[in-house]
């Protein structure tokens, strides 16, 4: 990665700039809580109905469970399942009670929600004492977040999705970590798979991150190390295309080390608190990759439905294309 | 309900029989763990994604909160959702390691995967030590299920949805607790609705319990005490239709009490177990009735994708109808 | 209860007036974090030792399970223990992995630290922005308490244990609900019982309050409800007396309403913040009434050790008296 | 570690000999429950209260937190701490409605039993489908063990403690991985600490192991891997000298790998099986080494109060040595 094409001179303060110059705070409505998701049109969601014509559905969501990505970054753990009833009672005569012979297994999950494949919602990250479409952070408090939590995009997320295969395009298995996607490889990447992003669109950057890991069976600085990712640049691309959702195979969307030294996740900060657009992240996109090159076609029906957890600041997903 | 309609002389050795005769074991291979998902064809799919007309989005979830349906039945709790990192630490500068003012709110989750919306893995519940497909129940221990979880069926579930509006048929507000609704029920709802059920539709049968819970404001009763449900002579009725999912907005799916005094949850036993049908529960099908009602329109394209945890025996889930 | 022996005219002003009179910041140094525990000197614990004549050991702790006192106020519940591997387990098969036949049990338990019989820790109450010892309540986040945390106090809580058992005392089988134990009170039941309540001394005060619960079978109002417990006017009774720790057998130490109708749990907030006592709650004190009460002796070894989780703002606790 | 010393020729099959020969089942009563553990009469207690001569307090708990030494061996992890309320809800004004300035912190802990320093319930392990005191293992299912659970034993432990400071004694920091505990060694480090193990005594073995780990700041292989331990020949030991309870400062109180090539911890199958005696692990012995070693007095007075969890098979404990 030359030094050429990183971000140069920006700082912390060119981030609060962007933040105002690609604001979309007060657009919906000083008391919207969903953000870039407004630009999914009814007319949208129904173009992407149209989309299909394999009526193959593609799952893109990593496992939940033990050997999930997580290593203790930021206090974060892989999910823990624990089984409440199951076989074994039944075998050792403690489901004896119910009548008929029914017997049953029940289960329960202990997981934060940031661990594997999720949506942050918009009251996940904030600077300056506010978040999302000016609401103060002395909303998001150890009983929840009183706004922009996950739950207030219950009826989301479905639109046209957007599958942008930055390695394979690149001709490469992955992109190594570090490297900045600016907007021009974007456009590049989308220009040679035959789709154009438009307003309202959801779109999946794959890094092929993920892709290594798995394959080196390894997830050592996959949770906030150096990884490939977006670019601080595409703050405005994702402004001025009206992009309703972002979501990559990795940690956090963006590239890191971060292109501004003294501000972390300089992307967060315009992109989702201002620009209001969703971030997912650990997105498992291998399957759909393979099934987009073999089809040529990168655009798709993408359902990706958060749990409406009451003041949830993310959310598990399994976030489903269908083609 | 007269007793007359109510289900005669049936035991849990009919149970047992019907489970004989209405079995899809081994019919999608000896190996399946799908069940009858398998119905869901691409076609089906691509049907589907050729119903919505106003491109509208409804969630049919419960909010995941400490205001849910459980009061203990069966070890089950409402969702404990916890912070652990939120505004009031960047308040009490708690965050300010983080450069450049970037802040942030994380949170986590313990819940039981039945305690609110949620699909039943076909590895919920077993008799005489099988489960589907022949699978033994020492394949569900305290580690997970090592068959017929959930997680087997992460590219689902997407089709085809039906919603049987039984009361508002019925010109009721909601069904008494006790009421077994039957197949003709169903038949002249769907009829009513100008729809017929087809191999591979999700039917989601509303019976307006959850609405009079949330008008009354209590929960009681609602899991595992008398409520309206699909009697068990539905069994043939979801067996012979091919029905791949079936979910209602109650907390066990079948009328209770249940028609065999000395088998509990008789329709889980025959049509989960044997017939393979995905079974759905605590749906919150309101606002889908209303919009179902306003437009006449009672199919639709149906995304509910079960979070895919490793080994579980269930999931929540955010079911969304695409109309 | 008279109301002429209820506290007159005291609010929330008195409380910080008192807060302010019977403080012992900086009393053991600008950077303790054990308070009042310092009272227990080696002298005490040689002294305690000595007072065993029976050899009988009584544990003064509630069962930890779904069946404790918490029914939802504050936001706490009971304690969810969940098996990781068990018998069962066994019987299914799934440790035949293990060699020579071993095979084993494990658990796991999820829990509010203030569900059940639990000292508060001296981060556990603050106001007007310090806590004990003239820290500020920054320094607990969401990331625990970096100051007067638990586990600062590992290696207490022995001494001197005294039961004040005051329903006995007073011919009743409980105080009723908003009866308010004056320091009076206390004395009169220390001379009946004959014990003098001594620097470093850990008072146990029974209100017989969790035996009518158990009576009754119902915790209906036992968590933040109406109850009776020690009046502020204690707050100078355990300041003088150099009280290490005191406990009862209610939810919350003090009677509720309080006796400032402005301000909540002032005892809490004079005591634990400015005096540095240890609050102790929820303790079964019946079993430790009736042996007292048998060999006439309220003086006895006590040994009641939190867990040192680190960052902790409370800890359960199994104490133990020893005889 | 010369192979004479190692138990030469034992396998599975000498460890239900043993079981057998060493057995104290039905001793206690059919019903028992507690083991061991009465063999600590009421005169033991008081001699125990007896021995304290410098009114010092010891824990021997390792802080439960994120840095204790779980790596995931066998499903456990390291205790989760989370807060329900703290400090920065106070400054972000969520606690308001509290009148008076009252303000305060709670929490909660998600934890296995076993994760750090703990006791095995008599429920912990079985072979050949029985635990302590013949009962099956049917009574060890999801929800919980219903006899010989850790509740059961509340009232205790408390006792005599005798530390056995085998690398002190034999001139080492800590015993290598592998090294047997023979009781002949036991004997010799006994006479040499002047003290001399008797009926009811709870017996803490302190082999260096964590002392190493804290000092190399790595916990690889501390669960589950290598390890110096009691050798199986230490059952007679136990079992003749009438020991309620041991523990030691590694994962598994054993030698490891096991001197029974062909079966899994053989002690735990013998002793804790068969002849009842409580055990604990990851015990945090080196400051109450260095004060014995201070005072050159190895008995103690010792109280470790397990939490009763109903139906729990072991519990975290802060076991505390009052010399």
């Amino acid at each position: 990665m030359s030094e050429a094409r990183r971000a140069q001179g920006l700082n912390a303060e060119s981030v609060r700039e962007w933040g105002q110059r690609y604001s979309n705070w007060g657009r919906f409505g000083k008391d919207d809580e969903r953000g870039a998701l407004n630009f999914i049109t009814p007319e949208c969601v129904l173009v992407a109905c149209g989309l299909p014509r394999r009526g193959a559905v593609i799952s893109c969501a990593l496992p939940f469970d033990q050997k999930g990505p997580q290593t203790g970054f930021a206090g974060r753990h892989n999910p823990v399942h624990v089984m409440l009833a199951d076989g074994g009672d039944a075998l050792a005569g403690a489901q004896d009670f119910i009548p008929g012979g029914f017997r049953y297994a029940d289960d329960a999950i202990y997981m934060p929600l940031q661990c594997g494949t999720q949506w942050d919602a918009l009251a996940h990250v904030f600077y300056d004492g506010k978040m999302w479409n000016d609401r103060g952070i002395e909303l998001v408090t150890s009983s929840g977040a009183r706004a922009n939590s996950i739950d207030k995009i219950k009826d989301g997320v479905v639109g046209r999705g957007v599958l942008l295969d930055v390695p394979r395009h690149q001709g490469v298995r992955w992109l190594e970590n570090g490297t900045p996607i600016l907007p021009e490889d974007l456009d590049a990447c989308a220009e040679a798979e035959g789709v154009a992003v438009e307003s309202g669109d959801i779109v999946l950057v794959r890094t092929g991150m993920l892709t290594r890991c798995l394959e080196e069976k390894s997830w050592a600085g996959y949770c906030g190390g150096p990884a490939p990712g977006l670019s601080i640049h595409c703050a405005r691309w994702l402004y001025e295309r009206e992009v309703a959702a972002v979501a990559t195979d990795t940690w956090g969307v963006e590239v890191l080390p971060n292109e501004t030294p003294d501000c972390f996740q300089p992307l967060h900060m315009i992109s989702l608190r201002n620009t209001g657009v969703l971030f997912g992240e650990i997105f498992q996109l291998d399957a759909l990759a393979e099934a987009c090159a073999a089809d040529g076609n990168y655009a798709f029906l993408f359902a990706a439905p958060p749990l409406p957890i009451t003041g949830a600041v993310g959310s598990p997903v399994n976030p489903l294309a269908i083609k």
